[in-house]
C-alpha cells in the first residue's frame, strides 16, 4: 500500500483535531532522517522567522509535503451571515493557506529539484490543501439545512479555486496540488454527531496522499479516494 | 421572445461598464409604472437608508429583481497576489453582494408574495448575480495564463457558492437565485481585448434573465443561455 515517506513534512493547525492526529499517525510510521514540523498559531511569535528557522533544519532536501490544515468554521444562513464572520473566515481559510504556500514555495521547488524521481508525488513535493465537502457548490445546497455555515462553505468554496490554481501555476515546478476532504469527523469543528473518529479519517487521508501521483493535479478527493464534483 | 417585464429593479454598479449598458436597454424597453434604480458607490452616502428611500418608491409591489453586478478585478498568480487584494476583492465581490440582498430581502419577498403568478421567474422575484467563467473551478485554470487574476477568480468562486445557497434558502419564498456570465466584455474591467461589445453581452444577458424559471434555480448559465459548469 501506498504510504507518505516524504522526508520533510510541514502541517499547520496542529496543536488539536485533524493536525494532531496526523502528526500521531505520521510520527508511528516515521522513516528515519524524516522531518515533521507540526506547526500551530502563535499571535505573539516570530511569524515569518518561523519559515526561516524550519529552512534551515530543512538542508538541502528542501519540504516535500505542505499541509495545509488549519482552519475555522463560522456558521450562519444568508439572513443571518456577518460580514465580520465571512471575512475572517477568508482569512483563516483562503489568505491564510497563501501565505503559507507563498513563504514555503522556495522550499517545496528546492525538494522537487532535489528529488531525482520523475513525475509527482508527495515524496517529492507537495500541497495538500484540507478543504470539504461543504466548499463543493454541487453538493452542498441540500446539505445546508442540516449544516447551515455559509460562511465556511463560502471560504472553503475560494479555498478550491486557490488549490486549482496552484496546481496549474506549480505543474511546471513539479510541486502536486490538490483538495481533499477528510469526511465528517469528531473534532471540535466537526461535532459530536460526526460519523468518524479522527484516527478512521487520517488514515485514509494519509493513505490517499501516499498515492497521489501526477493525475491528481488539481483533483478533489474525500479520504477513500473518491472524487468529488466542484 | 421571454423579455425583461418586472416592474422594479435594482442594478448595482449601474455608473459605467455592464452595469450602465443593463440601465440603458432596459429602460429603452421599459413598460408603464416600472421603477430602474441604478445604485453606485457612495462612501460618504446615506448608506441603510437608501434602502428604505427605496423601499418606500417601491410600494406594495416590492422588489421584483435585483442584479448584484458591481465588482472589482484584482490581478495576480499563486507567487505574486497580495492578501490585501485578496481581502478587498472578497468583501467588494462576495460581502457586499451578501449585504444587498440581506438589506432588500424584504422587498422581494414582498413582490413574490404580491404576484400571484405560480413558480419562479425574473418578473416576479429573483436576484442575478453577475459571477464569471472566471469563478469555475472547472474552467478557469487553462485559461490562467492569459488571465493571471487569482484574487479575483477565488471571490467569484466565493460568490457562486452564495448564489448556490442563497438560492437553497429562497426557493421557499419563491425567489429565484442564479449566477450568470456576461461573455468576455470591453470594459474598464474586461479590457480593449475582450471578444465583445456591451450592447452584444447585455442584449444576451437580458433575453437569459427574461427566460429564467424554477428550473434555473441555484444554476449558472452565460449570456447566450448555455449552462457552465462550477
Ligand atoms: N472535522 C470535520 O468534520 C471536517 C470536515 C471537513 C473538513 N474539515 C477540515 O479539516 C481541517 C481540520 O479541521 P478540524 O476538524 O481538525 O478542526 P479543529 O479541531 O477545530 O482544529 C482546527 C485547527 O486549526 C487551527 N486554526 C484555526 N484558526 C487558525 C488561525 N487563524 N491560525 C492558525 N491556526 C488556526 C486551530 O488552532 P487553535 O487551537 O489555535 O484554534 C486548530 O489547530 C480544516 O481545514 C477543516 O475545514 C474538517
Ligand atoms: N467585462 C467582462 O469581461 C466581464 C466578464 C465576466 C464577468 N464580468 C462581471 O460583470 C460585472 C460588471 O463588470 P464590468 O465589466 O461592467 O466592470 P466595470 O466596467 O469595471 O464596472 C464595475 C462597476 O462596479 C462598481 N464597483 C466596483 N467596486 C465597487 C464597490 N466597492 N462598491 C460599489 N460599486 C463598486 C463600479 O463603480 P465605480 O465606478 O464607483 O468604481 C462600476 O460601476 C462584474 O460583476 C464582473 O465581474 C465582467
Amino acid at each position: 500500500m501506498a504510504a507518505v515517506q516524504a522526508c520533510n513534512i510541514l502541517i499547520t493547525g496542529a496543536n488539536r483535531g485533524l493536525g494532531l492526529e496526523m502528526v500521531k499517525q505520521l510520527v508511528e510510521n516515521a522513516p528515519q532522517e524524516q522531518h515533521i514540523f507540526a506547526t500551530c498559531r502563535d499571535p505573539d511569535g516570530p511569524k515569518s522567522e518561523s519559515a526561516k528557522t524550519v529552512g534551515s533544519l530543512l538542508g538541502t532536501k528542501g519540504l516535500n509535503l505542505l499541509i495545509n490544515n488549519a482552519a475555522i468554521l463560522a456558521k450562519g444562513i444568508v439572513k443571518t451571515s456577518k460580514a465580520e464572520d465571512l471575512k475572517n473566515s477568508f482569512t483563516t481559510n483562503v489568505i491564510g493557506p497563501l501565505l503559507i504556500i507563498q513563504e514555503y514555495l522556495p522550499y517545496l521547488q528546492a525538494a522537487a529539484k532535489a528529488s531525482g524521481m520523475p513525475g509527482m508525488s508527495c515524496n517529492k513535493a507537495a500541497i495538500i490543501n484540507i478543504s470539504t465537502i461543504g466548499g463543493s457548490m454541487a453538493t452542498m445546497p441540500p446539505m445546508f439545512g442540516k449544516f447551515p455555515v455559509l460562511p465556511y462553505c463560502v471560504s472553503k468554496a475560494g479555498f478550491n479555486m486557490l488549490t486549482v490554481l496552484a496546481a496549474e501555476e506549480l505543474k511546471t515546478d513539479e510541486i502536486l496540488c490538490m483538495a481533499l476532504h477528510p469526511g465528517w469527523v469528531k473534532t471540535d469543528l466537526g461535532g459530536k454527531n460526526a460519523t468518524l473518529e479522527p484516527k478512521e479519517s487520517i488514515e485514509g487521508v494519509l493513505r490517499v496522499i501516499g498515492g497521489l501521483t501526477e493525475k491528481d493535479q488539481g483533483g478533489f478527493l474525500d479520504y477513500t479516494g473518491a472524487t468529488l464534483p466542484w
